[in-house]
């Protein structure tokens, strides 16, 4: 059920959901002029599950993907990272597709989604045996996405999380509240009965309000009011202030078993801001499960994810090393060398 | 009805059909591999609308696209090759996808289709008013890749043929037999009722033993059949003789007016393939409306598709200087400086 | 001499100049060491029509190009976004180059100019038919470059100018003051019998006083100086703030019937600021057509203008969306997902 | 011991030896113009572990490697294609590197060595515990190079030999005898007390004669030889006839169990040829563990390596269906779709 | 006068002529399709110059630039390839433009000149004080472009030559014909009065008949035709035999010291055809002045050449050995490992 | 001992180092991702070269290198640049690489060094022949860096350092302490005895503090402490203030003659940072030879430095009017045309 990692025995830790081809152009070019699109492989729990593995921790991610090139070009790309994929099921007749296009300054970025008719999109229950995937794992995170992909999926969910509540696994939940997939009274009416599996919550303050209906103006309020609301261990709040698609402040809240820390801001020049909120619970849940106490665990997560800002693609390529080093105060003002 | 071009009255071609994004590796690179991709855009009736508008005719191609920017790229770049777009219908979920991998030696070149879902798969019968499209129109071009689409297409194509043959324009249709999408029996089925209405036919050797149940062993055979068995005008037969991805020998047979013209046979060193079906019968339709006689017409039309093989995407991006050059003896020894 | 367009007759807007083969290092190499030059096409009456056409207006360039392969291209990218090109004579022996640097930080970008002898250079009076090209038109837009750039334009932008007048169309005239091109006295000297015929000047401080001697210390009192002196409508005075080549501040002033409008600052981080005055009148023009109140279009102008900065190439390809958001209030801080 | 896979139980491979980063020109640029160097990575045994992983096996690759973002990523590329690296050693000064240029026509390519301290010349007998590593292997596989590359290597040879003997592994040796590191003499003294172990042996008709002293004008010859001198149950000798860097012809005798076989010839035109023996030798390996009669697994082998030279880098990325296809006498003159 | 080479006294050698920015798209994409062009810089003299350099000759070449960023540019790419710069006279308007499109199979590559009014079409005879030029060389080249090119530079070579003469310098001339620049009877007209002082002359049999009125049908016959005409020491006659873009074959035939050798043919698959002549002659002049027999001098020769059809760009960026190597019997056909 | 430049007498500079390979992923892209490294050459001494020779000025670099391509292309390089090479030793195993990766924000920019086994490491006394090297030069340059590479370099620097003083040449020395190279202790006790020598020392603060044991808080303190100390002629001290990998600030405060002069603190945002304080070396060495007085050298220096921030690379690629146009007061924020 672990693995000793650097002297330390390391938890496992399995994401479920969807992952696309992601296709943008390179720099600043438009969707309309790009003659050459980069490739690269993205979705938020599928993010999760690299942050943990690039970090050093044991990693599965859990999804359907198609039989063809695209798909197993996927699977190579999750492995290159690190990141378990025997349990990904294979069918189904194409793969999700995002375009993202940076933005810059005024111009925001911008993501255009191709997923209907996904493979993740018509999974089946027998697609996945919960008992043999959480068989050897300690944590199972999921987010919002999964349930508003597919009518489908809110059943897989609720298999899925009552094996691993059987099977004692910690459950961590990121909100990711997407208004193309569903409003938020779907979202509301699709989570409700299944929050109180979960343990950890990642909710921004406009989430907590629009789908949880938590009256609260900042995040330390609106953390204690989803605590209360749903009776969970840890509610972890990101917080980004950006009036420009080049800059961005970055900090996040945690309660954690009843106190509340605060991060430091990072103000950042942004490469890549997608997936920054994967890299931030992806280190949470690595500084959790090695028993880090609350500052510095927020500290690390947010460390991790203010980094992510400056990795192309949505996977948070970085090193143990860098994070630790920012997270004690640290800058990238230094060549290291 | 028409526009003066270098002197001469030119007639107005319409081509109906699916216009996909295509995406594909650089240079010899696999999917497996590539960090970009490159972008082109192709389908069987816009390439051909594209090689008459190259020529210097005034061809239109008819679709239906997303309203999102991949749609709108897509328009400005039939736009960009001189192609008429007013009649382009918008609306659907997404815009069909293929991936195109170039084969090198022994190595075969493949595509995967990623099409299901798209705008022109979902068309329905009030998006397209086939009395105002052929308004002022001369030619009416579509393939067997329409009808095999969606199920509702042939129903459209009914009426497209009806209201053309009403105005008098000539109809041309490319056999064009994707394995992958349907059944030899199923396109006997479907397309027996339509092709009375066409007047010239283009078609393989082997599409005309599977689908047409023409009892044929070389091009001249099946031409003469094809003829009698539809009541045709004209017949045109492609040859293409390859056992290497890297090389290909390329001709054709034309019957016309009930005579046989066989064209010179060009071996050629493949840039990129796709599309030189295409490029062959716009080339025809071209070189038939400018009342070339039969074996000019014809060496027109394979020098044209001859060189498509040595431009990269599915559109052929030739001059007609470029192609009067090659069907009249010419070869590529020579730089032109 | 209108199309309607989402709901609304459209005027018919032409502009006349030279457009250039543009090419520049990618990024911030210089041309001392790239490997490859970038292609784009530009020039400030052909980035007017194509700021036109991204947001939904019906825009004609005029000019004369080369036959060949480079003034064809040239044509194509025109019609790729939009923009008429069915009045573009044909001949001449060259087409203008020039080559772009952008600059970065303390070094400045910079322009090497390589247009003598090009085809617009040497345009004749024949080339084009006023009475023909405006016939359908409701507005004429030029600029300063065109009668610096040879001697023998002058007499065509009178000509020009007189057949505007009297079929009823707005002039709108860009200073775009170019010292390499000809000194403050020539310019002065050569517009003063062209100006009123003009309607619409958009005009900086620095010119006004350099070029019209006008005596002003800010934007508004330039712009209600130069009303005065030549009788204008209209009269729009940008601004610019920098002191470093990544960014800039930017905003502007409008005059118009009388009355003063000032617009909000812009705070912008540079992708490529080449082009950002021609897509500002560009904007204006397209704004005051739909008969935007003053404040209105001068904001939607500036907001066009500032998102111009961050798109690479001369051409402004944002759409109507984008702007509207942007001078609604918005910035780029946020995805659009 | 195995897993399953697609229904059959199968073997797990281990290969040993120094993996290098590549980097070479684009297209056909000499080191001398190129402003990029594209990046991939290889060596003899790692490319036939990624051949057999490709194919379905269960490959492993054993090496020593720094610990640096180098070394992490030359691991994670191996992952990505399905090869384990548990039991890569870490540590040393640096990663070995070569410098590829491809030929063309009467250019030859060529390969800069740049190997010299890496951390593979000086492993260690402590940095491979075999024991561990042959615990559930079924296939020991070797090359000529590794011996070549530091003194202290012969030793852990032997010592992996012994090992791997009284485990039961199957050994396969390939000669791969590069004149730049040692003499044919050198060579000769050095292996001679290891083939014995050998079962396996692949060595070119110009290897036998110039290190093993084989009287032998042709393949079959050489083959019969090699057995008799060294008791082997199966020789491999390829064949490359070749005079142009862009063109070759590539065939291979096996004997096995006595008999000899001769696969086909295989007219290349080359993309990439480096690393096309390595495919020859893993797809034997992996032909020969699922029990291909001699034929099938010799041409099967043939087909894996004459795809291998349409690939860029060194690895084989071919599927076993496009193996299986060609090696049935297909060719690549067909797209597939 | 001389410099040491590796043990030899080396001879000084000086070309003359007009070198331009040469763009092209990479690949086989088209000018109408490319959104870079790769940046070479060519022009005949300056490619024998950078030939000789490249193989450890002593070459200076000389012409005239402007003062800007794309003359420095293309002085430093001189230098690079350890060709002398110092008597470059600086000024004018421009650089010459060239575009390059290689061909492929059927499709010609296709050069479109942009060179009117360069800095060298407008040299004066101040800008080369050819006393000073000569001072320490042994050898003269130039072309018949240079004569073509501008009105004035007939003048300047009658100059240069008497100076070269009266210094005792050899005389090499390529007649390097070219149809847009003048006729054959300008050409005839212009260089009759000049062929006196040329010692060493290459020239193709199509120029031989065209401009010099040579009754020849074959490559001996024309040497031997010219060399009685116009009483040569030594004629050069290359032939290329070729029907399709992607490959050629290249010989030559020279007459030396009343003495015919004939080359071997090399079959060639073309990467970059544009520089092969110059290639030729350059290689030539540098076996000439090491004192090559005729056919050592002329294998060398076009051993070089048929290598430069390798090279992407104008210059024959091979090394000596490389072309010893090929000039002695070799191929391609080997990795150099 | 000296050629004329712009109507001034130049001297003529001699740095002495080692000069490596440069390697790093395009854009912000991590060495875990880039498919491709851009190519690049830089070291201290040669980047002091390329700067002085830039700027209009006689520089000369002496290094070893391997008989390669590698080598050759990096010679090559240097002579693009405009550097001299003819005392550059060859031989050796092979060249030094480094790997450099941009930062970006919070992530810092690193350099991987691998070094070992250079040809430059393993010079040899009898490699340099000071006398000749020094025979014609004015100055001399070192860095710390070379003494710390090799065990035999302090025994040529000596060498050298006496040749240069015997011939009456200026040296120079930039400490540029590597901490991966030595530790500071060794620093000491091999720069010691070296020190006398040196007339011009660059130093940073830390530096002071750390291997000259000098104690001093702020810099003009330092060089005040280290004048004393070394009895230098001129001390300068740069001074970097940066918090993120994106953007710095950057002055310099000289001591000459006895006085102390502070530079303007340039704001930069950072495109490629490596080189920054050998362009500032350079350009002190170039100020000071045309006998700028102190402000206006230093102001100078620094401005070339702030530029090299801008250019991709680690040679300093920007003309002297751009220096001169910054020096004196001027700003990136308008575009030069």
């Amino acid at each position: 059920m672990a693995r000793t990692h650097r002297g330390v025995e390391m938890s496992r830790i399995v994401t479920f959901g969807e992952i696309m081809l992601r296709l943008g152009p390179p720099d600043h070019e438009r969707l309309m002029q790009a003659g050459q699109l980069e490739v690269h492989f993205g979705g938020a729990e599928a993010n999760v599950a690299v942050a943990i593995a690039q970090l050093g921790g044991d990693a599965e991610f859990v999804t359907k993907l198609p039989h063809n090139e695209i798909g197993d070009r996927c699977i190579a790309e999750l492995r290159r990272h690190g990141v378990g994929t025997s349990a990904i099921a294979r069918g189904g007749r194409r793969m999700g597709i995002y375009f993202v296009e940076n933005g810059a300054s005024q111009r925001a970025g911008q993501v255009i989604y191709d997923r209907a008719g996904s493979a993740f999109a018509e999974v089946e229950r027998h697609d996945f045996n919960w008992e043999r995937i959480f068989a050897t794992a300690n944590w199972f995170h999921w987010s919002g996405i999964t349930p508003a992909v597919s009518e489908a999926s809110p059943w897989f969910l609720a298999d899925a999380l009552r094996v691993a509540k059987k099977l004692g696994l910690t459950v961590s939940f990121d909100m990711n509240y997407r208004a193309k997939l569903w409003t938020a009274e779907q979202a509301a009416a699709v989570l409700s009965p299944l929050l109180p599996s979960v343990d950890v919550l990642v909710c921004g303050l406009d989430e907590a309000r629009s789908v949880f209906r938590v009256d609260a103006n900042e995040a330390a309020e609106a953390a204690t009011a989803l605590r209360e609301k749903f009776g969970l261990h840890r509610v972890l709040v990101p917080e980004r202030r950006s009036d420009s698609a080049s800059r961005t402040s970055w900090s996040a809240t945690l309660l954690s078993d009843g106190e509340l820390w605060t991060s430091r801001v990072h103000e950042i020049e942004i490469v890549d801001r997608v997936g920054a909120g994967d890299a931030l619970t992806g280190a949470l849940i690595f500084a959790l499960l090695r028993n880090d106490p609350g500052q510095r665990a927020l500290d690390f997560a947010v460390a991790a994810s203010a980094l992510k800002h400056t990795i192309p693609g949505d996977f948070n390529l970085v090193s143990l090393a860098e994070v630790e080093a920012l997270a004690a105060g640290g800058h990238g003002g230094r060549v290291r060398r």
